[in-house]
């Protein structure tokens, strides 16, 4: 049995860890082995090591963490059809069941049986790690492992919540979207691409706002007190039919709610804090707030297809594996720009 | 000039008062007069009379109350073409514009230029009212405006929501409806017209909960304490697809998300409290909250033909227009079965 | 090896013939050996006799036929989780690949890579069966194999159809069915479930139409020569929201065109002649011709919802497998009331 | 009674006449005279003309001809609440009544008592034309009629049928648009602007194909011949999920079902032939044929959305009203570049 390098967890608190441990090889008939091209460091890492997933995920330490993963099919299961040794795949963040009803309808994201590599089992800040063939998207031969892997899972949850929204935007309709960050980076584009409506994005950052616009937003509003103000001078005084929320703390929600026309869509990404409404003010102004998880295997397919032609980029920072800590630091201490990618 | 009797407002914490006013004629285009048939008494009179409208709502005193009437047509304006002089009628709440987005999209309840006769100009506890030809609906011969006066409003605001409701609706789905009172024993009639998933319905009031098994919930939960896991054992543990709450208040909120499976939509009909729920919950299990205000006309079209086929019936309570005052009170003191309604 | 008894097709033109056969046995991870409990008997397995799936299903004779199926799982592959031996089940008539971007979608019936069993490879009309993972549903203690397996995919087929007819249609709504032999008993049954339109149904033979008002239709037309005229005025003179057709022969499709209301939605399942339409016909009366195949599995999952509460029942006739040619013959010569099924 | 010019049919196979005739004035509360900046001229005038539309119309000679256009309101009636005097509008061609369901819907281009001015009462080739309220849209600023009044009827059938097709387009699908001519060039305009699918535009004329990849399709197919066959390669040899007819005769139907996929949609936009496809066909490929007429008011608004941002250009050959013979004759001989603008 070979073996490989992986970061794991070791204790909650306590520094990440490299170790030498077996490589993965296909049990299953449906297992995918992956070797990892790129392999995203993302905030919920940050949590996780903060233990804030230990009950919730139930898993047992140490194991590898890195849940935004891409790289080469390397070795495949007896079943497995969909690909073969030496494709150049991006990794769907679920491993799911593909019997239950969820899965059956296209909504494998709540698959009653799902794992999550890097959260509930072994994840990507390693050489190689195990999915299923349900969870593999080949990706065009224009794109790159390394480039791409942050569009596992960042990226194909504004996605997802940015193609749900899109599908009452009209040309005559506005969409705001709160939060320019890493999610609101990609959703912004992914809103260009997919609806007529005009975007007025809101970040109280002016550099995010600047960047923003120069990637296709028409409106852009530096949050610094009279955000609700000018968002409604933008909209004839009535507000956005959709409104897309990247934060989710900070008195976010309690601003955007102004924001929002009669009959309009709150869409929930971001979290922190509390939706706190009147159930009056619900029902008298007939708005929705919709909560969006992570996108399906169809949503990463569809995001495929954007990165391809170039509709969706992401500025990414690249460390060696054995720079894990590096990218950690510099993750925590908002050192980042884009999204830090560890490149095994 | 003729004049007519009108039940008044002539002072907020004041009783309501008979008096002797001009009678409504066609001034505008689209003018229709309607002989009221039955105009339905409503919770809601009982807010305007302690003001809780006032601000809201800008009227000048004294005016006509009542929101939810049927009748007769006795006269229309110079342009009126869908309806003539005798025809049944029951009334849409609203007056709209016609030539707004919202009305132009079939949505008039968001009309930016709607009147609301007996809230924000003369209602209905009268003789005549006069509204717009595109507030009137005409009601099958074998229906009479006083038995169907409650569907105007509360039974329009029941339909609105089990409809809406009602689409994402498949034989494996379960629907938790709360609160069998006036709109939620509409709402059970509407599912079970419109849908085929399973009826839960939970309420405090066992005879209510009795009824509501009559008319063809398929379950009913009395709410003594252990309601959220009697319905979570009703739905394999997970609970249900869809929920519509038509209490809104004393906890019945917290309650019902609980109730709620993953990717479930709660719909919000009663108010009171406030939606507060943290927005990792929302989306972790995905979940929404949709808005229902009152139906649009056609709604209103659609309720009256179920209720001519007589899926949808409403026991009523009828007194003679000058005993006004027993009406009130006895819908204050909680001693109105169905819903009163008064005959002029 | 055991073997088992099936009725096979050796020849085409040639009577099919009982055959000793070895029994079949997992041999992939999902796949799940059946013992039938029932087998219907369907025009189609005529029409495969005559040769007419011959070059398009490319079987190598001989094979054993019978494509309706339910039963008992009797054995299943080492990565089967979603049903366990003894488990009473209907199978979906595919074996879908579960990967592609159809099966992906929840529309696994335009899976890339399905088989057919009984048309393409070894179907039901035997003593086992095998099927995949993906195929199985488990259904309802109440119900028998039976009396259910002719739902496998007639009764599928309606249901598909009715449920994306009924999506579209509202209380003041009608939908017509052309034809109330076996599709549509099946598709007036879940028009009735899944929707509140008034039902008028068409058919030339007296004794389905009464049969068909029996089962929930509101009106019945005898197709005697003014079946138009009387669907037209049922519908004042417009013609109906929407049109159900099973019969696709023998002129109902010119007729049905004409018993369509403007923006009508006439659906195809019946099938033999064409649809041959003046483009501007379609146009100026901006009508949609929906195509219709067999249902999906989460189809099939909800019909056996609708059977488990009694919604939709079916007619059998039921012969023992040693029987098949008496079956054939009957329902050749007409002699069936309501569905054949096989019972080994 | 002032009087103003207007371009007359005076007899079926004559040449158009001017004449002088009484100048519009609001009569009735809705109405709205609007001062004609520009009228298109249609093919369907030469089909006027030639007295296709006579028995269809009913329309009494002799009468204004022109259903394209734009201007300004010159006048409007007493209930006219949306435009005043001076507005820039462009027209949607039909006259609604704004009582019936399909107005109640937004589907007013389906309104039962509809007038179409140009074809059953008096048109646009004139220095006024009377219209209602419900059928002026106000253009932004930096819009001229006589550069949008071809968006009235030929842009505003593209951008429904566009609209319509693009509501299920993902970033994965096809979209092949067969006629690349006016309504073609608009139609792709608008699928550029709503849809995020690969457009691929087929068209017997090399300039016109040209044209087409200069405004945003992502293929160009000159149709020689091996049309379908390039169509298949394009798709993976499975077709396109959606396709869009603009042409609709000279055998483009047959064609056009060969380049469409399972499951696909086929939008029928242009006419002149039959569809005749066999229901066998229409089953096994589970495909759709939906009928595109012009837009809803709704629609025009978007577009005009749309034009303001320059999302949607057209080009116009302007031509003095007293040139309306010009116009006609470069029309019907094929010297138009774009479309031929009459402008009084």
């Amino acid at each position: 049995m070979s073996t490989m390098r992986a970061v794991q967890v070791v204790g909650y608190h306590q520094p990440l860890a490299m170790a030498e441990v077996p490589a993965p090889e296909p049990t299953g008939p449906f297992d995918v082995v992956v070797k990892i091209g790129g392999a995203g460091v993302c905030r919920t890492d940050l949590h996780v090591l903060e233990g804030q997933w230990a009950e919730k995920s139930g898993v047992t330490l140490p194991y590898t963490i890195g849940h935004e993963n891409a790289g080469w099919v390397h070795a495949v299961g007896d079943a497995v059809t969909n690909v073969a040794e030496g494709d150049k795949v991006i990794l769907h963040p679920l491993i799911t069941c593909g019997l239950c009803r969820a899965c059956r309808s296209g909504d494998d994201v709540h698959c009653e049986l799902n794992q999550f590599p890097g959260i509930d089992t072994n994840g990507g800040y390693a050489e190689y790690l195990k999915t299923s063939a349900r969870s593999v998207v080949k990706i065009d031969d224009s794109l790159e492992p390394a480039d791409v892997a942050a569009l596992a899972d960042a990226g194909l949850t504004a996605y997802h919540a940015a193609a749900k929204a899109a599908r009452r935007l009209t040309p005559r309709d506005r969409c705001v979207i709160i939060g320019a960050g890493g999610l609101g980076h990609i959703g912004i584009q992914v809103l260009k691409a997919l609806s007529p409506a005009e975007l007025i994005v809101v970040d109280r950052n002016p550099d995010a706002v600047k960047l923003a616009l120069d990637i296709g937003a028409d409106h852009g509003v530096v949050a610094e007190g009279t955000q609700v103000d000018q968002v409604l001078e933008l909209t004839d005084g009535h507000g956005a039919e959709v409104l897309v929320d990247f934060v989710g703390e900070g008195g976010a929600t309690a601003e955007g709610v102004r924001m929002l026309r009669q009959a309009g869509d709150y869409h929930v990404v971001g979290y922190g804090e509390n939706i706190d409404v009147p159930t009056i003010d619900i029902i008298s102004a007939e708005i929705n707030f919709v909560g969006n998880l992570v996108g399906s295997y169809n949503d990463l397919c569809d995001l495929m297809a954007l990165a391809a032609r170039g509709a969706v980029t992401l500025h990414t920072q690249k460390y060696a594996l054995d720079d894990f800590q590096t990218a950690i630091s510099d993750l925590d201490a908002g050192r980042v720009r884009g999204r830090a990618i560890l490149v095994p």
